[in-house]
């Protein structure tokens, strides 16, 4: 059933037809996918047009690396839903439904998600000091805000919240960093091991331009993966190594599956470096048992692989049975060290039930690196000087947030809770209405911020989307954007077993309007099962 | 007197004996300078030590283009500064001065200039809105503050600071970015040419990845040069081409020397995608004269090259007879559209009077690329989704500041114009003192936030440094540094014609201080001459 390709990204850019062949195993459609963009669909014709001609620049010119990258969650379905979003600008009734619903992307505040008070009072106490002892201010914010935004200031030298700081951030914030990560896990953290980032994407980017040489260099990623993930192993020069999870078991992390992609690799000639986890998954909403990760750091530490743990949502976590471990704590907790497994955890402000996406703050804990190789992280860091300082301290806030006694914690636990519980109850409505459609199933929504359902087409949809020249998983999911509004990104943007289609959906938009779009996909889903019912 | 040497960063990393090369030839040093780290010591040799034997990664292992990469501005000499200042906080009188004086970075805020009042309030408004209608608010902003976070917040879909935005950036503050342009330049500027990034870095960044595909790939870089130029090109594996600026004409551009050094390496294979030019010029202080650029731009399209407009200091220049203009207004003016000349420029909002660094703001331009390429840009912005929304705004202000008859006008004017005139008044102060050095001579500071001195050395004080393993300039910034507290950066970090020697001074230094700094300087010189002195 499943096939296991090695994509190599520099490889396989050669020809336009070569691409098309990457897409179709790695991606695991037996169709070439569009994108809108004229450069994807067809690099070599290109260049011979007017319009390129006068530019010094062109696409047979630049990177090959850039052209292989692709990023779908911001891909082709998006653009066309920001067209469809134009068009209803000027005319209204343009098309049969009245607003774009962005089921997309993890970006909760776009949707409505109010952001956390105590959080964007320090935030603007930090950026405008001098209202900070104004008796005015005393009226306007909290007296824990007041007091936390002294306490930033006088972590920052010279109170300069405008100045460069330290390339991986402000000392005192990786010390409540650290001192958060140590409440969480129960094992020291060591603030010199936090590297503060614009977001997690620029920590991963780091990563693996420290750990990919050539494209002989695998990184083993799960299948289906957060697209950053091919984007960055295409943008440097490496090969995604896949490891398929498996649907049947709720998405399971198998350990024999890894070592089996392991092995295929490594006689293609390829070294892997590293294991990408994400926990809780990323499309696929899962959660990994505490046993299960010991098995994964078990592997990792005989093959000698860095561990790569993406644990940005490690906050969503929706169901009693289920509990987020950080790779760190599990590690720690089978007496494994510094010099035991090489760890990297990404951690973001952007999720949880913060969702902070536009701060772009984050972090990742580097460990079991040698000092020479922490330097060279660091170097690479300091050339772009430091990440934003706002981000920085959000991050701070993130990982130290109000405590039982201050004065904001009622209201700061009350706004969490929130928004928390009503997170799992729109990905329990979600889950529900998916597993009524027919042809559609979907595994239990355990955490992070999606679903993704498998959806088995019938034969008849699937020569239309041929004819269409669309991915089966495309074509279904263009077709749910015209009649309904609502934006899925197909499943062959993550990348899934061959001859299985799904799609990716957001549990975040605002749960007063779940009904309706429950409705909506389910009326579209009957008529698109009749229109091609064999 | 000179040499002109092509540095292929990927082929001459092979061996630390190649890599002195590369510095020697590039850097334009005749010695191995050294680096605290241990990696740039002896990358071959760590890998054999037991504490790098434990770890599944070393230095033999990660990429060598991260290796290659050196940042001067945050190198050993900052590092040993960020030593001595630990040392003094447990014993006040380890060393003979109070403080360190960080003269190696342009980060105004970390030395005490004061954020501009107005563009701060703007921030912290958007950053918690929740306050925008409070009757406090009035008392502690100005009205046209909160009339400005109110235009900004409706820019913004659903007025969320905290989403991910358009990965170019928000749309509206794009608009105010454009309208700004044009005010400045007198010609169209069109919001979709505007990339909003986290700082100018990342847009340089972005940039070099989308035009080097291999070491045969060359961009044409100033030396001195900024060492993002050559870190950046270092990391996507491309070769610094070369040109040399000339000292004796106040640090002159000559496209003479353009097309003698683009000649070159064509000769040794390599395919020249871009010209880099710094105007006003870091580390060299120069303002390009307006004939000058127009026979840059002409080079530029006669040559089929990308014009990389490194155009951050636009605001810091210092001379009655010297304006500042951009290459956009400058190829405009030249009747060069779109389909000419590509050029990009950078803008930050970390220079200027506003030298807001901590922030991350900033954003590139780009003309003159078909939509095929731009769309490529786009995918790769987009997989970092998007920059930090302070940043955009703070960008936004930045190009939209006050105008006459707005209520914080007469107080920004005022704030803005105190922060250029001191800036100004100390360029000239430390100008002055530097040509009153034996030895030392120092071009006119027309811009930017930096001198250049050149210094000759004695013999005796070059063999010193030699049997110091110093390159000679870092070895009198080290001597500078343990006499004084004062921090400069060596010229070999930024590179100077070979058999030369320089250091890079900020005019950052509260104005109270420089006559301190002056007299510590003067003293320390005096004595490191009688001490060399043949």
């Amino acid at each position: 059933m499943r096939r296991f390709v090695i994509g190599s990204a520099r490889n396989l850019i050669e020809s336009s037809r070569q691409k098309y062949q990457f897409e179709r195993s790695i991606l695991s459609s037996p169709y070439r996918f569009l994108s809108s963009s004229p450069a994807a669909d067809s690099p070599s014709s290109s260049s011979s047009s007017s319009s390129t001609m006068a530019h010094p620049v062109s696409l047979n010119t630049i990177n090959p690396k850039v052209i292989e990258c692709e990023y779908a969650v911001r891909g082709e379905i998006v653009t066309l839903a920001q067209k469809l979003q134009e068009e209803m600008q000027t005319k209204p009734d343009a098309h049969p439904f009245e607003e774009i619903l962005y089921c997309n992307i993890g970006n909760p505040q776009s949707l409505g998600q109010q952001p956390i008070t105590f959080f964007r009072e320090v935030l603007a106490l930090c950026d405008h000091p001098a209202i900070l002892d104004k008796s005015e201010t005393q009226g306007l914010f909290s007296a824990d805000s007041i007091e936390r935004a002294w306490q930033i200031l006088d972590q920052i030298p010279g109170r300069a919240t405008g100045a460069y700081s330290h390339s991986q951030g402000i000392k005192g914030l990786r010390d409540t960093i650290a001192a958060g990560i140590e409440a969480r896990d129960g094992f020291p953290a060591d603030p010199n091991d936090i590297f503060l980032t614009d977001g997690a994407s620029p920590a991963v980017h780091m990563m693996m331009q420290l750990l990919i040489r050539s494209e002989k260099d695998g990184i083993l990623c799960p299948i289906p993966q957060y697209p950053l993930y091919s984007a960055s192993i295409a943008l440097h020069g490496g090969t995604l190594v896949p490891y398929y999870l498996d649907e049947a078991t709720g998405w399971g992390l198998e350990v024999s599956e890894l070592k089996k992609q392991l092995e295929t690799s490594r006689s293609k000639g390829i070294t892997v470096r590293a294991l990408v986890v994400i926990n809780p998954g990323n499309p696929t909403g899962q959660v990994l048992a505490e046993e299960n990760q010991k098995a994964i750091v078990e592997f990792c530490k005989q093959e000698g692989l860095v561990l790569l743990a993406d644990e940005v949502y490690q906050e969503n976590v929706y169901v009693p049975e289920k509990k987020f471990h950080s790779f760190k704590k599990v590690s720690r907790s089978m007496g494994y060290g510094e010099k035991d497994i090489a760890l990297v955890s990404f951690q973001s402000v952007s999720k949880g039930y913060y969702g902070e996406c536009g701060k772009r703050g984050g972090y990742m804990e580097v460990t079991g690196f040698g000092a020479d190789v922490r330097e060279q992280i660091y170097k690479v860091a300091s050339v772009n000087l430091c990440s934003n300082i706002s981000g920085q301290i959000l991050a701070s806030l993130v990982m130290g947030p109000p405590k039982v006694g201050d004065e904001s914690y009622e209201s700061y636990s009350a706004e969490r809770d929130g928004i928390l519980s009503s997170l799992a109850r729109r990905a329990k409505t979600l889950e529900d209405a998916f597993n009524k459609l027919e042809g559609v199933t979907c595994n239990k929504a355990e955490g992070a911020m999606y679903l993704f359902p498998r959806i088995d087409l019938p034969e008849k949809a699937i020569k239309a989307a041929e004819a269409a020249k669309k991915a089966p998983d495309a074509y279904y999911c263009q077709r749910l954007l015209a009649a309904t509004g609502i934006v899925f990104v197909p499943g062959s943007g993550f990348g899934q077993v061959p001859g299985t289609w799904h799609f990716r959906c957001t549990i975040l938009p605002q749960e007063e309007k779940i009904p309706a779009i429950v409705t909506r996909l389910t009326d579209f889903h009957k008529s698109f099962m009749d229109e091609f019912r064999g």
